[in-house]
This record gives C-alpha cells, sequence and structure tokens, in this order.
C-alpha cells in the first residue's frame, strides 16, 4: 500500500530526513495505515485522522527524545507512536500485552509522561520546562492539549501559572470544536469566536482606515501598535490568553504543516509560554468520521466502507439500562436532572437530553464542577444524577467530600465502568471507587448483581435522603438470578443461596463470577452459600455474624483495590469482633496498576476469574 | 460601645430597616465588634474587615432566608453572622460545640451551604440557580468569591459552566489582591491591570475624540459602541470574562455600599451570570492588618494596639521544622525544589522562597495543577516537595494518582495538618489521606513519631526514589522518645518497648498519645508493648507475625478514620492470615464529620484521648 511510511520511517526523526515535496504523500499513506489497523482491532480513530499533519509538524520540529512532548489525554498520540518506531504494534493494539492506546514511557523514550485523563498536559509539560530551566538544558518542552481538554479546570490552574513562571514552553491548542461530543461552555463559545472571526477583522480594519486619515489619528495608531496590553485586543485574536500574561499565536491551520511550523519556530522565539492555536478537523480524511466524529472517536472493529459495526448484534450494557431507567424515573419525578461531564453518549444521557433537554446538564469536562454544581441542585430541591466514569471520579474525590457529604446533599453518582474496563488501561481502571468513597461519612455506597437490580437500586437512589453512590461495570448487564430478588433495604446484603461450609460474599458484578464460582465448588462437592453485598457502606454486620455460624470460610469478592475496599473492612469486622472460627480469604484487585487487555484476560493475570478463585478458595481450606 | 448594631440587628433582614444616613456608623461598629472579639478569640481577622461594606450590600440587597448566598472558602462570612442574629455567639467563636467560623446550615437558615475548601462557591450557586429556574421560583442566588480563590481550577469551570446555562445568578468578585499571601498567577495579574488601568482608559479616550474628527470616523465609533462582541474590549475592563460569555460589571469599590447596591441592581436584571467586581482592602479599619494581611488572616488572640500575639512564646510547630529541614536539604542538593498551593508561610516555606527564589513555587490556590506540575518537575530530574495540608490535597487526588503513581514520579507529599486540625473544623480536619493515599499502587506513606524522626524522614525523602508521602501534624512537635531511634528501613515498623500482653502499635503523631496510654496501663500493671508504626504503606508484615506471639492484643492507633486506614489494613492482615490468638482493637476515628473545637477536647469526644482508649483497651481485654 505505502511506500514512504514503510521504508522511511523507521524510527524517531526519521521524518526530518524526507522531502518536504514528501509530507502530503506520508500523511496520506498514515491515514490509510490509521483506518487500516483501527479498523481491525478497534481505538481512537477521529482524534487521530484529525492530528496527523499536526503530529508530523511537531515531529519535524522537535528532536526525540530529548524534545518533551506531552500529550494531553493521549489517546490522539498514534501517528506519534508510527513516527517514532512503533508501527508493528498496530497489530495488537491495546491487546493485552500489546502496544498501549496511550503514551507509555516503558515502550519508548520519546512518550514524556503516561496520561489517559484529561486537562493535566500543560501541568506536566510546565515542570518539565521548569525542571529543564533549573539544570540549565536547553531541549524543548511542548503540550498538546484539545479544546475539549481546556474545559478542565485544572488546565486554566496551569495556564495561570505559566504566565507567571516565563519558561519557554509551547502549547498546542488543538482545536477541533469536540471534546467526545460537540464541545460546550464558554471557553468553547470564545474559541468558536476566534475561527470565526472575520467580521471582527473587518471592523479593525475600518478602525485603522480612519485613524489614518488625520495626523492625530495615525499618532494613536501609531501608539496602539506599540501597545502592550489592553489595546492590542484591536490588533488579534485570543486576547483571553494575552490577557493572562500568555502569548498567543493563531489560529493556524491544523492541516497545512509548513504554516504550523513557521508558527513552532515563532512560538520557540518567544520568552515564557505560547499557546499555538491550531484548527484541525476530528476524523479528517474519512468522510464518515469527518460527518460524526462523535460515533467514530472510540470504535470497535468496523467496516471501512460502511462504517458499521463488524459486531453487528450488541448486547445490553449496563449504560443502556441506565438510559432507561433515567427517563422512566424522570417522567415519574419532575425534580430529578441528569448531569455529565462531556459523556452524554458514554453514559447513555442522551436519550435523556433529547427528551428532558431543560433538565440534562453536559457541563464539559469539568468532573469537579458537575458534583459540586450537583450539589447545588440537591440544596435547593432537585434530585441530580451525576454520571461519571469510576477513574474519571477521581477527580471529584474532594467536591464529593466537601460539598455533597459534609451538606449531607442528596445527590447520586451514578458510577459507570467501574471495575476493571479493559482496553484503555490502567488510566481508565474503576477500581479505586469503593475505597475512596468509602472512607467518607454521610455517603452510602452499593452495587448491584444484575440488571434488575440495577433499576431497582437506582429507583431507591431516587428516594434516597443523603449521598449515594451506584457503581456498575463497563459491558453487557448480567441477567441470571432473577429469581433471588429480596427488597432492597438500607444497609442489609442478601442471601442468594444458603448453605454452609464455603460462603461467598460478592460485591455488584462479582456476583456473577461467584455464581460460577459456586458452581465448580459444588462440583468437588463442597456446600456453598452465596451472599450479594448490596451496600458496600455500610456493611451488613448482622450478616457478617449470621454467617460466621455455619462457615468455615468467608470469601469476600470485590472489582476494586484491596486497601480500603469491602473485603478489608469485613475482615476488619470479624477480626475486632473476635470471629476467630471463620477464616477469611479476600478477592480483590491488587496492589498495582492494571494494563490494558481483555477484561477477561485482565481478570485471569491478576487471580481474579473463576477458576483462580477456585484454586485460591482451595488452597485456604 | 456601639448602638445600632446592639439595638437594631437582632435578625436577618433587620438592617433594611436602618436608615442610609447610618449605614457608616454600622460598618464602623461591626468593624469594632470583630476586633474586640477576634482579639480575644482568635479567628479570621483581615478578610473579614475587608469585606464589612460588602456584606452590608448583600444583606440590604437579598432577602434571607429566600435568597441564597454561598460564600467561597467562608472565613469571611463573620459579617454575615453578624447581621443574621448571631452576635452573642462570637464569644465562643470556633470554639467546642460554639459558633463555627464557616458558614453552617444547622446554624441558620440563612447559610445556604456550608463551605470551608476553595473555589466552590460558582459551582453551588450556579447548581441553586438553576434548580430555581426548574422549581420556577424566583430568589435571587449569588455567590462571593475572592480574587484567591478564583485561581481554582474549578472556578473557572463553573464560569466556564456559567455562561453556557443563562440562569441568572450574580458572582461576587471580591478582589483584595491576596490569597492569604500575596496573589499569585495570570489571572491575579489580568486584575491588576484591571484595577489599574487609567492609562488603559486615557487611550480609549484618544482613540473616540481622534475619530470623531472625521464623519467616517464617528459612524465606526458608532459602530463599535453597538458592536456586541471584541471591539467592546475597548469600552470596558473585564473583557475577559465578556470572552467567556459572562457579563461583567466593575470595577467598584467594595467599601461603598451606595455604588456596590447600584452595581447589584444593574446585575439582577443581566440574563444569566454576571460577575460584579468589587475591589476591597483585606485588613480595612484596623492598619496593623490593612500593612500586613497576611500575618493578620487567621489570628490567635492578640492585643489590638500592639497586633502582637497574646500567646508570647510559641512553641516549635512541625512546620517549623519542615521550614528548617527543607533549607538544610536544598543545601545540600541542588535539584531539590519546593512547591505550595497558595501557602507559602502555612507550610513554612517563605524562608525557602527567600533563599531559593528560582526554586520555590507558589502556584495559586491549584492544588491539582501543584501536583501535576511536581510530577513534570520529578520526571525531568527534578526532586519535588510538595507541601499542602492534608484536607486540601485531597483535591489532588486523581493527580497524585494518575500523574505522580502512574508515572512512578519520585514526588514528596510533604502533608501538613493531618490528623485533627481543631478550629477549622469538619472541612479542615486532615482524617482521609491514609485512606486515600494507601489505596493507591507505587505510593509509599510514612508519618514520624516525633521531631527528630520527622527530620530522618525527610531526608529520607529526599532520596527516596519514588512517590512518597509523609504526614504530620498541626501544632508542637513531640519531642519525647529520642533515645530510641532505629535506623529507618523502608517497610518497617521500630520497636520502641518490647514487652508483652497488650501491644500498642501507634502511628505518627499518635505515639505520644500512645505513651501516655501505656503509663497509665503500666501503673495498673499490665505489660505493655509500643511499635511506632513508621509505615503506613507498606504495612510491616514481619513485624506482625512477631507481635501476634506475645500478645493478647494488639492495639492500632491513627489520627484517620478506620475505613482504608491502617488499623484496616492489620486487621486484614491479622485476619486473613489466620493470627486468631491476638485480639484486636482500632483505635481510630469515627465515621463522621468532625465538627471545629479544641483538638484535645475533639480527640475526648471521639474517644481517642489518652484516658478512653485506656478505658477502651481494658474493656476489650
Amino acid at each position: 500500500m505505502s511506500k514512504i511510511l514503510t521504508e522511511k520511517i523507521k524510527k524517531a526523526n526519521d521524518i526530518k530526513d524526507i522531502d518536504p515535496s514528501e509530507y502530503k504523500q506520508l500523511a496520506q499513506e498514515i491515514r490509510c495505515f490509521l483506518m487500516d489497523k483501527i479498523s481491525k482491532t478497534g481505538g481512537h480513530l477521529a482524534s487521530n485522522l484529525g492530528a496527523v499533519e499536526l503530529t508530523m509538524a511537531l515531529h519535524l520540529f522537535l528532536d526525540f527524545p530529548e524534545d518533551k512532548l506531552v500529550w494531553d489525554v493521549g489517546h490522539q498520540s498514534y501517528t506519534h507512536k508510527i513516527l517514532t518506531g512503533r508501527q508493528e504494534g498496530f497489530d495488537s493494539l491495546r491487546k493485552y500485552k500489546g502496544l498501549s492506546g496511550f503514551p507509555k514511557r516503558k515502550e519508548s523514550d520519546c512518550d514524556a509522561c503516561d496520561t489517559g485523563h484529561s486537562s493535566t498536559s500543560i501541568s506536566i509539560a510546565l515542570g518539565m520546562a521548569v525542571a529543564r530551566d533549573i539544570e540549565q538544558k536547553n531541549n524543548k518542552v511542548a503540550a498538546v492539549i484539545g479544546d475539549g481538554a481546556l474545559s478542565g479546570g485544572m488546565a486554566y490552574e496551569a495556564l495561570n501559572n505559566a504566565a507567571r513562571l516565563k519558561s519557554n514552553l509551547m502549547i498546542v491548542l488543538n482545536d477541533n470544536n469536540m471534546s467526545i461530543s460537540e464541545n460546550v461552555g464558554g471557553m468553547a463559545l470564545y474559541l468558536g469566536k476566534i475561527r470565526t472571526n472575520r467580521k471582527y477583522q473587518e471592523l479593525k480594519d475600518d478602525v485603522y482606515y480612519a485613524l489614518a486619515k488625520t495626523p492625530a489619528g495615525e499618532r494613536i495608531a501609531d501608539k496602539i501598535k506599540r501597545s502592550k496590553d489592553s489595546i492590542k485586543r484591536l490588533m488579534i485574536p485570543g486576547m483571553l490568553f494575552e490577557d493572562m500574561g500568555l502569548t498567543y499565536i493563531g489560529p493556524i491551520d491544523g492541516h497545512n504543516i509548513a504554516h504550523m511550523m513557521k508558527a513552532f519556530k515563532t512560538a520557540s522565539k518567544v520568552d515564557g509560554a505560547c499557546i499555538v492555536h491550531v484548527i484541525t478537523k476530528k476524523g479528517k480524511g474519512y468522510i464518515k468520521a469527518e460527518e460524526n466524529p462523535s460515533r467514530f472517536h472510540g470504535v470497535d472493529p468496523f467496516y471501512v466502507k460502511s462504517g458499521e459495526n463488524k459486531l453487528q448484534e450488541r448486547a445490553e450494557t449496563y449504560t443502556d439500562v441506565y438510559a432507561d431507567t433515567m427517563l422512566e424515573l424522570a417522567k415519574k419525578r419532575e425534580n430529578i436532572v441528569a448531569i455529565t461531564a462531556a459523556m452524554p453518549s458514554g453514559t447513555g444521557l442522551a436519550r435523556f437530553q433529547k427528551a428532558y433537554p431543560e433538565r440534562c446538564f453536559d457541563v464539559g469536562i469539568a468532573e469537579e464542577h458537575a458534583v459540586s454544581f450537583a450539589t447545588g441542585l440537591a440544596l435547593q430541591g432537585c434530585k441530580p444524577f451525576v454520571a461519571i466514569y469510576s477513574s474519571f471520579l477521581q477527580r471529584a474525590y474532594d467536591q464529593i467530600l466537601h460539598d455533597t457529604c459534609i451538606n449531607k446533599a442528596p445527590v447520586v453518582f451514578a458510577i459507570d465502568r467501574a471495575g476493571l474496563v479493559g482496553k484503555d488501561g490502567e488510566t481508565h481502571q474503576g477500581v479505586f471507587d469503593l475505597s475512596f468513597l468509602s472512607a467518607i461519612p454521610n455517603m452510602t455506597v452499593i452495587a448491584p448483581k444484575n440488571k434488575k437490580e440495577f433499576k431497582e437500586m437506582l429507583e431507591y437512589c431516587a428516594d434516597f435522603g443523603g449521598p449515594i453512590a451506584i457503581r456498575y461495570p463497563r459491558g453487557n448487564v448480567y441477567d441470571g438470578l432473577n429469581e433471588y430478588q429480596d427488597t432492597l433495604k438500607y444497609g442489609k446484603s442478601e442471601w442468594i443461596y444458603k448453605e454452609q461450609e464455603i460462603v461467598l460474599v460478592a460485591v455488584g458484578n462479582m456476583v456473577k463470577t461467584a455464581v460460577q464460582v459456586r458452581g465448580r465448588l459444588k462440583l468437588q462437592g463442597y456446600q456453598v452459600s452465596l451472599v450479594n453485598a448490596r451496600f458496600v457502606k455500610p456493611i451488613d454486620t448482622e450478616m457478617m455474624d449470621s454467617i460466621t455460624v455455619n462457615h468455615k470460610i468467608i470469601v469476600c469478592m470485590e472489582d476494586n483495590v484491596k486497601r480500603g475496599g469491602y473485603g478489608e473492612h469485613v475482615a476488619s469486622y470479624l477480626k475486632e469482633s473476635g470471629k476467630n472460627a471463620i477464616k477469611m480469604l479476600n478477592i480483590s484487585v491488587p496492589d498495582k496498576f492494571v494494563e490494558h487487555g481483555d477484561v477477561d484476560e485482565l481478570y485471569k493475570e491478576i487471580g481474579m476469574d473463576a477458576d483462580s478463585i477456585v484454586e485460591r478458595i482451595l488452597e485456604s481450606l
């Protein structure tokens, strides 16, 4: 298929040896490569197609690995991986032990920092720039941040600090007018104005023209040109950034390598931090992705021609159930509102948004604000459901504690993607929420065993009078065990099978695994009880007391780290209350970051698949 | 002393019945009241003196409790408390069971939200405004945020969202050019420009004058006046906010009630969110506080005349030791840098800042950026020490996990104010850090028993090759047990007394309490061992194994919540490893928010003073 890419790009900096006349072909080849690979493996498509020329320009401008390039979020770094000798890895993209979908220091010394969450790049890059100055080195440092990521507060904190520190740093604002979904908020409006500032440009010209008509006017025009601050507004877009003390260059066509190179060179001569505002088209070069970039943000394997998923039939997910149930609840209760942080489709709120636009709030990539905003809504009588992925909710830890829980505000936290999420790897695994939430006073934490219970729990949440978190996994619903369904009671677990000898106490989605574990143990002749924990906080101590009577071993199972999780709390209760007759085994995520791969493979790797758990139980007996 | 205040202000809204000619006297009386009370009890002085007229104007404008007023941070709400019938409470200000130093819903229905941390007010108020719209009510909602708090990223997230939602909301920007210390960063520079924009005003006038000279110019001037966006920059300050889609009014003299009232009225007619920029003087009316607002931000009881502390001799604090040790370390190692989030004096970095200005970074109230910035510094070869109070570090939970720990960056977290802090109450208690930090892979968590060990641990941190957190309490150092000092070894606890029967295992500052507990138990004839945990993560399992041999009961002691803390992890280890012969008692902070008061009283209330612990141990035996 290709020639330049396969023949001339073997390692970092090889792109510098290519003739500028070949750039266009190389860009074309990279797009073909991306389409070919991602359509087979799945992965992030639209953002990578949009950043091809930008990445090429950066690689022409920077020297690797001496210069440091920090990708915000990082899912747009595929071309960077291609240009640094990792083409072969793309066949195993996001697979177990394969190439990561995000920058990864252990893959290449050209990856300056592992990333995955949004809005961190300017902070990291500013740190690297300052360290360079302290060490009196002279390497370049650049951050690439999308306009979506710019809605995250810490990006603003970093800009604010960069303005003060005067350390040389290039901040490339890759503006495609999108987060995963359409971008929202005041900053988005502002960037939109810059993009379409023709009228403004005309008015500016008018002013100069008029001033030029008199000698006094000419002097003033001159004065304006020499003015360093406020009046400079007349000259250039991006004054919001200039107001903050940053230099702004742009907007630049992000598909024109020559223009970007020129801008980067200008930026490198600027003292202090310089924003280079680059306009790109998400999905560029693949018409289906250009037309529907949100659909092609992260994709499963698909047919290039039709754009359709290769997996035709999609099973029902917990997100789907959340979507359905929220619509039902909102119909019944007018004070229910839904909040998402730039994930209306990911969290299943797209239909809610259509049905109840006045009660649905996409606040942008701004988890902190999302939680405190919800707290305000709750304190004034609304019933907010905040749907945020487990790993992203980490960013709002203080707001959950300080705003929601101290005020006992009845906010519902709908925590999608809890447990291992798979292909996105360590930055996205939702394995800390049970720990960080359970430590907070006034918080209640629950998890459903199956689809039916999920719906019932959401209804329970709608009626609940304080802060409550409900966590559920990525992927298909478990629809078994429907015949077992005690009424939900505050703080109470549920007996599913009541036998003796071994008792499995499983949290949420681990109940499904526990059923498999139980089946295998039964085959070996063991008596096995099964308890669905339901409440992670508070734990059901009455249940614990009754469990200890007829069982030799209690096996707690949770898809969360051990430290601070459900099992540790149970162990602590058993130890402190002197329940010595019963042994305990804690099945939980070990104390390490779990990399990317298929979820089942990953659970196997960490000894949490049914077979491994059976083995561990038999060892413990 | 006073007349209007004591005779006419009994409850909320009483201020509305006062004649405008009396405002000046009332402000004077409030300042006298504040000086009188705070000089006796201690508390937040300078910020309250600065906000007297602003609060009066807000109370003239708003109707309580229907209208909602959200104070950012909240330590500037004393006048609000005075004007809502809480004058009598000031004798017990910040005392156990007394008046809180922050807004508190249970004190008054005029307090819309409990607060204590920075930068949350716009989010909360925006939520309240939107809920009002959904419920078709027509109450007003206002937030008061300082320019310091505006450096926190979530304030920007909220502005960004407010610009989009078009819900009526008044955001009063109380600009005194200060955080606790001097304000920093790009936004501060920008606000500074607005404050001192006389030159800009002149240039603006020049442009108009010149344009007016020709008919074409006149038409353009007219066009400019009618222009809704970019060109409006020429007319008004605050365009940065207007650029984001917010209406801006100001700057207004924050000590002129009539001007503020007029601005508030204008703001209330604006559709959507409106920023009223008010300039105040921190410490206004007390010359010593005006001259040194940082010193008089939060004060102990003091002599009004001299400004001196009533407590003449101040004992050495852990913060002092941190200050000394950082200077020593920085002298020895050139790559050591220090970072603070707007707390250079609170965290003891003031001297470091003077000695090594190029290696000391005050990033503003921006804990998230502080941590990721430090990560960038560490990844490029520096050794950053990030000093942040325990409760404020909660805000950077995701950055610690996602940036520092996934990248294994050798950042040192110096966590001051760990454990109960006392007078600032529930928002400031540092009782969650052991839980939220210990759950993160690649993190090491340590705590010193006394001053000597603190210094040694800081040296250990300087040499440590990964992320490490060292936590220490507010207040005076413990200087006992100096004869006991094993060499620090990774993951190892320290025997202090090796006996049998009872073993106390204490974390950090709890070792001091454990010594008292041991003394009392010895008097009653018990054999008592004492172990200094040192490492909270990882725990010393070898030590645990040896402990279980000769003791009947292990008593873990930590000034952190139980869930996810040290004791639970020990219990879990003992339970899972089948150490049944030894009983366990876990002394930790209970699962509730601990209010304000004297630290000793608070520990007593939660059963963690020496007497209570002895009692609990005797019960358990």
